[in-house]
């Protein structure tokens, strides 16, 4: 098989692509508004259909949530799975629109032609730079050069409640070598990006418990115990003057990043100050020593999230409240275990309690340790140089803050390893009014996918 | 004029005296609530009627709000106005209340026989005895030994939004000597008080902004800064280990309190471990070496009384809040002045900021001096005197962590010291379900009014 008859045939093609894509994004799959489950079946339909079409088999699963589509095309070159979701965010606030969400349109904007429309960036126009490919490869050729299942969900913005049950049951079916997923980033503008480090996360809460009931701060205010005081006190003591985190045995398996991966953070091309500059800052406030990709992706976190006690209302109440509460969430990197962090954290909390305090903790905490891929696996360096060559540009082996849990599902259900390659940018507006994908992403999107898929196939 | 005849006409007729609390106790003046508005009107016209059947002449006064009752006796001695409230707090929760809270009833207790229901203790029952006490000296010598004004008000509960004007307006009708004010409790049973120093108050509050937005902890966590980081070092940094103010220049007027006042309240009987323990508390946790006492009477506090950000609902958000508020009240005695106070804070605060926050204050801070009154008076020694011979144990000059706006506004508009003179105790429920007062307190309270007048009257 020729990867240029590929190329060809998808740039000669491409508003036919754009054409379908947006017929695609017409459909309102909103997953989280129950108004429009028939719409999330529409969309399942639709794209087994496109996939038909492709000459790709495919099928609609039914769950108690919104349907799964499944479709399947061997190949003689590896097992690919790829993975995305044909659910989108809701729409408001709709007056904030430009134009309707759900009716898209080609605009010209400075950074050239972009596709406008709720769907276009997350995730409907990800996932088709994948199809897109396939169609194209197998227009071309008949076939593709590696056997391909592809997985779609519709329920990713909705927290995936049929996700784990479908794998489970359907694990032969999702068997794979490893697991494609266009759902992600560009570091930057033009610079081809493949996230290999996902952060963890521990999640925990306490009370404070004070006075009996809440006192008044006339009478009893100088002898009574204020919960706010302590709260604050311990709070201020999680993290040190370098902003560090400050809880002893935290650190406990944070690791280092490799010279080289550090590198490619340093050359990514990632404007630092208008990103801080973006959210209200003008420098990096976390750990001393690190840069702002470092403290995001490779060092660890504790964020209090909800911090709360006494009266919030209008004017003033001179309460001194019964009770004081903070919410946290921990970014855990590297070999940090979930359990051991919320040990030590709570061993610091409880050992600065005045007496007279009593603590209660959360019954359900929750955490998952970090994902860090094994970018040393030949697919990695394959679907680099693949990248490389279609971006005219080294392509960057980024982390990401946050975690996506479908590629621990992969990993835990199916022992499978995920490679995130997305062609979305941070101005895309996801999630917000007015969300947009660049064509030329899509564009250079479908073509680095064939890329890729032919890279991986000439390893076996 | 001779007191004891009075003391025993007071004695013979407690059975009316109880009867006649009650029939007052039975109007449901609930100040806050307009359904009973009417109810107010009543009970102030109840008053007026009261006060003529004891041949002291009377009339009530319409304002915007609920009416004033104004009553009038001349007398040899010096010009005394009485000042109470005939306004009650509303009932709620009502299903605590074990009796109906406006049918009064006597019942038996572990303390002798208390009178049950709404008012009886505060104010209706309080200001019953100074009006028991003059009905039985204008029966036996048909006049009082001091000429006397009586005022009361409707609106005490409610925030007293019409005395301000209607004092303004009628300064002649108000001006006397000293305010009589019956409205305080005994530092414990059986201890005779007087109030003679009144904390003063100052309010604020302000909001740090941090990011410009809501950030969300995965993508921006270790960058960010976070508000709540923030505002809890700040809040952390108000107070020293000692439990002391740590605000530069916010001590300035404090002042000390006489040795002979420190040993009244070291003997006065004030069980500490008892009421700390009734608030949950094992020991005082305001400034090391002060006792409970002194601590809420004679020392300033720094309160915070609201403190939030971020997300309060139920399970996680992994959210960076783009604000933190707090609310502070400082409680203030001596000669410490509002305003003083407020810059010290405000400069304390702003000192601390990181770069990247920006602070709002609140636009309508209040504040009112401490009130310490000039027990040099006569008046306080024959009060003093007074009461240590009706309850057979040293009166005690007391000071009370809150304020009692009534006294300022005699102060400032009407140049008036006020007198505290109470007999509730602080188990009198008052505010809440099954408020009491016990008989042996009205009963003594009323005799002790009589001799406080007569002690007056002879000064003259």
């Amino acid at each position: 098989m020729n990867i240029d008859d590929v190329l060809v045939q998808i740039d000669s093609q491409m508003q036919e692509s754009l054409g379908n894509l947006m017929s695609f994004m017409r459909i309102p799959s909103i997953s989280t508004d129950p108004s429009y489950r028939k719409n999330c079946r529409e969309a399942a339909d639709w794209l087994a259909s496109y996939l038909k079409s492709a000459n790709i088999p495919a099928e609609v699963y039914t769950t108690s949530g919104h349907p799964m589509v499944l479709g399947h095309t061997d190949g003689p070159g590896p097992h690919l799975l790829f993975y995305g979701h044909y659910d989108v965010q809701p729409v408001d606030p709709l007056e904030q629109w430009h134009t309707p969400p759900f009716e898209p349109c080609l605009q010209e904007t400075s950074q050239g032609q972009v596709i406008r429309g709720r769907g276009s960036s997350d995730d409907k126009g990800q996932l088709m730079t994948f199809v897109e490919a396939c169609r194209a490869c197998i227009q071309v050729h008949g076939s593709l050069p590696c056997k391909t299942t592809f997985f779609f969900e519709g329920e990713e913005e909705a927290g995936s409640p049929s996700l784990v049950p479908f794998m489970r049951e359907h694990k032969d079916k999702l068997a794979a070598e490893i697991a494609l997923v266009c759902d992600t980033s560009m570091i930057s503008p033009g610079v081809p990006s493949i996230a290999s480090r996902l952060r963890g996360i521990m999640k925990d809460e306490f009370t404070l418990l004070g006075p009996s009931v809440d006192l008044h701060s006339g009478s009893y205010g100088g002898p009574a115990l204020n919960p706010l005081h302590e709260i604050s006190k311990i709070v201020a003591s999680l993290h040190n003057d370098n902003g560090g985190v400050a809880v002893e045995g935290f650190h406990e398996g944070v690791g280092n990043v490799d010279e080289s991966i550090l590198s490619q953070w340093s050359n990514c091309g990632f404007d630092e100050k208008a990103y801080l500059h973006s959210a209200g800052m003008t420098r990096p406030h976390g750990e001393a020593g690190y840069t702002t990709l470092e403290q995001q992706w490779a060092r660890p976190t504790l964020e209090v999230n909800g911090l709360w006690g006494g009266y919030q209302g209008v004017g003033s109440k001179t309460v001194i409240p019964a009770e004081a509460h903070c919410k946290f969430t921990c970014r855990l990197v590297g070999d940090m275990d979930p359990d051991h962090v919320r040990k030590c954290i709570r061993k610091h909390v409880n050992d600065r309690l005045s007496d007279d305090v009593k603590i209660t903790w959360d019954n359900e905490p929750e955490g998952s340790p970090a994902s860090v891929m094994d970018v040393n696996r030949p697919e990695f360096a394959l679907a680099r140089k693949a990248l490389s060559e279609e971006w005219g540009r080294e392509a960057v082996f980024t982390g990401m803050g946050g975690s996506i849990p479908v590629t621990r599902f992969f990993a835990d259900i199916l022992n499978m390893e995920s490679m995130l390659v997305g062609f979305a940018q941070d101005d895309d507006a996801i999630h917000s009014p007015n969300e947009k994908y660049n064509v030329n992403n899509f564009h250079k999107g479908i073509r680095s996918w064939a890329r890729i898929v032919f890279a991986i196939a000439g390893s076996k």
